[in-house]
């Protein structure tokens, strides 16, 4: 995948070694020592690729907000301030406001201050946010330990299934999860409570596939997950069998952290192994490797 | 201008009473305490308004460094770790390297380390960057007192001079001050020097007027400026006198200083007063207003 490319090239360039940068370009977050142990992160949003089809401008400004408090969380961190950059397009001009105040919402639940903003004017909505948050405990991806258990926080694949209903004429009010798709809630409390015990975390915005080799990877272990222990009623509901699991392990959007611990909580889905490679057990016994790759964007 | 009234109502919405933000989003950077004191800011450009016609992708991973860089030292700070999101348009892609070269450059030049980056892919070029530097003495708009001298970093209407020479089919070699508009450099030193002793600072992104008018206003003063105290020979060369005032006054780009101190420092050309608004006095003795009118964008 291109995007997966060019990020390694940025990490390659911008590899830096100081005292006070702990976790650099490499991670969710970065982790940096100002005498107090600050995780940064940034992410965006645009409106072509990100916002799906009704989306309430309220909508937008808590999306933004959201996947930049993923972030923190999946490192364990307690947010605390954020900024942002917007670039209205003509149409939304009228709904900056709201906007802003669906952003306001979701920082009040949380203890976060907006602290910074800047505001200009393009042919596409775009939004680009800054989330700064307190690490106590900083949870990477690449502290995954053999024999650790593999967990998510909730189910999987609901606001891929969500869009794709929305994709083939459903209304916002029709489809089967319009709060995943639409106004997703970023595991900020889970996070904070997974960092005690963790080895490594991560969140899932591409996919729980992505997550898992991202995870693999810079740990230097396996994964092997179970299908008998992946829930799918609240997509078989929907969807026949093989799609509701392409949708669990392949799709994106709904924020949940996937973190590996001795303890197993929540939902546990596999274990850490020593060999190489992602693989998920299937009901009949083979084992089949879990690809690379993952759809989150329209 | 309708930039300024969208960020009132941001400022509005977003006023928060905390303890750990001591200046929220009201001045060119946020300023927080986590134990530390730290500045934080954002500022995002997109191709079809910000980048002129011939910039090199080294130029544009500069300016998406170097205007964040400018914010923090408008307010005194010492840079210290920057993030961006980017999004690529499909001509970008093979520039993505040079583009983060040219912000890597700026960066260890002033011992920034670039910890953060998001990338996606769009119809139009769009960077955000979101910087973070460490205020010993935080200098906002709002400090100006009477009898405060005025003082900006540089000569100004360069970059605007160099963008209409290139809007008139000049090329860039052509050009009267190429740095000032493809390449300028934020004043980082300059603001950690002035801090030690500025009452109120800030940069001119848009037009010095803006920039006064700002510091006036949020400072509760006027502000009187001297045409026969302005250094124009640097446009007279190239343009009329009255268009040179005009550059000098009205038009952004050159990212300099400019500040209100009992110390006078770099080029003076005015002082603070007690009535309100923000003068000019004309060579010939007549005292006229300074608009609130600027361009910085294409």
């Amino acid at each position: 995948m291109r995007e997966f490319e060019l990020i390694g090239k940025a990490k390659e360039l911008f590899r830096v070694e100081r005292d006070d940068v702990i976790v650099g370009i490499d991670d969710d977050c970065a982790l940096v020592d100002v005498g107090t142990r600050l995780a940064l992160t940034t992410d965006c949003l645009h409106e072509k690729t990100d916002f799906p089809k009704g989306i309430k401008p309220e909508e937008i400004g808590h999306l933004a907000l959201a996947i930049n408090l993923s972030d923190l969380a999946s490192c364990g961190a307690k947010p605390l301030f954020f900024l942002y950059t917007i670039t209205l397009s003509d149409y939304w001009i009228e709904y900056f406001e709201r906007i802003l105040k669906g952003m306001k919402n979701l920082a009040d639940k949380y203890g976060v201050a907006v602290v910074g903003g800047d505001t200009d004017f393009g042919d596409e909505l775009h939004i680009s946010g800054f989330a700064i948050g307190k690490a106590e405990r900083f949870v990477g991806r690449d502290g995954a330990k053999v024999g650790d258990k593999i967990c998510v926080t909730g189910l999987l694949g609901k606001a891929q299934l969500s869009l794709e209903q929305l994709m083939n004429g459903f209304s916002r009010y029709e489809i089967a999860y319009p709060d995943s798709l639409f106004k997703p809630e970023p595991r900020v409390e889970e996070g904070l409570r997974i960092a005690k015990h963790a080895n490594s975390m991560t969140d899932i915005s591409d996919s729980l596939a992505i997550s898992l080799h991202q995870i693999a990877k810079r740990s230097g272990v396996g994964i092997k997950i179970y299908e008998e222990k992946i829930p799918l009623d609240h997509l078989t509901k929907f969807v026949d069998y093989e799609k509701a699991l392409e949708l669990f392990l392949y799709s994106g959007g709904d924020y949940e952290l996937v973190f590996t611990s001795k303890k197993s909580e929540y939902i546990e889905i596999g274990e850490v192994i020593e060999d190489e490679g992602v693989w998920i057990v299937r009901r009949d016994g083979r084992v089949k490797e879990v690809e690379f790759r993952g759809y989150a964007h329209l």
